[in-house]
């Protein structure tokens, strides 16, 4: 099983929207902090030529504001040019810090590795060599 | 083929990012745009109980700050609780408003009808007579 | 009195809040799309080096998803290396467009014309000339 | 010297904008976190009523992605109806954790205490209680 990364953040006001709960969009900058921790970890570039070329999310229950949330990121897939990075989030349950989270969203986000022309370009080693092992 | 409904909005400065490009959650907006304008012209209520069950966008193109946008969205699928919504946002070539605008993303988005319990509950027949003709 | 530039913008679902109504945030997005447009009337390059050194905002009423705003610019003031922008955003009774529309916010924006290396520099001619017919 | 309420962020990527720096609307968002943290220190409800009336944010320097941010917030003003609460936001110089950040911005929120009707009403007792001793 790919390895874990794993962050914590609460939901922010500014996050939620008028039907009371976190805004379908903030996930993505919740999978983002997800990929920068996991990169921080790695030693590897975060602000990089590293383009997205597709992400997805589905949602299964809702967070709402001041929840503490878990990410959770992993390798899902390394290609030629560029990898995949799965991400989840998780409501924890402040009042029993034991208990399983409650798993929100799960989604995905492809990043492709690209030249100074913005044309992908094979992985680079040290990409590779840093997320081969984590899948 | 579905039929198109089409909104324009230009890309805000507060949309891009650090790489000088629009913010990848940013089209998760312009989508909402999208069926927010589909909705009004259909005369559907848009702020109903409609969780977003899933989500997704590939990027082939990026767009800066102050482009013209152009979201097409239509329908992609009818379900018994719900529905599916495709997007497709354009950059408008301004200098040749003749031109075909250039693709910048494509996703979709599927709703779900609950009912007052959150649980799944059958498309309105409002909801099924208005949407089925597009398909 | 000041030459009103007037632009106008639906609120989105994305800049509301838990609380049901536009997130205070969302107006400094406002206040800069009429910044744009009135630059854009100018003629006068928007994306330039042109930091903002305070903002401010006095809400006097709320606005609510999918409500038309109408935002009105100003020229406040025009200072050695830079200027103040003020700015109003209203809400338009759509029922009865003849109606005075509601002042929801009122607030203002100082930017500094700077140099590379963003030392506060002369106001351009270019700005000036511009600007100074419009107090 | 008003009591100070402390707490971190990092700068994340959707919070930048094409000049390559945080946009100016961020730091609104983490003067609220500063005051959502305030007030979960002293026991007060923050998700309440408790409508903004005004705020203003005044900047000095800027900060990147990946900044390490300090918020600190204190209470500036206790009033019949309501109270401002000022926030600063430094910018943490990780390389050297034994010296001072650096100011970045500096600014406050007015914030008013309403009935279910929204019209002012006296600030709470608890509330007076917590925030006088701060002053």
């Amino acid at each position: 099983m790919a390895k874990l990364f794993v962050t914590r953040t609460r939901a922010r006001y500014g996050e939620t929207d008028a039907s009371g709960i976190v805004y379908y969009n903030s996930y993505f900058v919740y999978f983002e902090l997800g990929r920068v921790e996991m990169f921080r970890e790695l030693g590897l570039p975060y602000d990089w030529r590293l383009p997205i070329a597709d992400t997805a999310c589905r949602y299964h229950a809702s967070a709402r504001f001041d929840d503490l949330l878990e990410i959770r990121s992993f390798v899902e897939e390394i290609r030629s040019c560029g990898f995949r990075i799965g991400g989840r989030v998780y409501r924890v349950i402040e009042a029993d810090p034991a208990a399983e989270p409650t798993l929100l969203v799960e989604g995905h986000t492809s990043m492709v590795t690209v030249d100074a022309d913005r044309r992908p370009t094979p992985l680079p080693d040290a990409f590779r060599a840093a997320l081969t092992p984590l899948l």
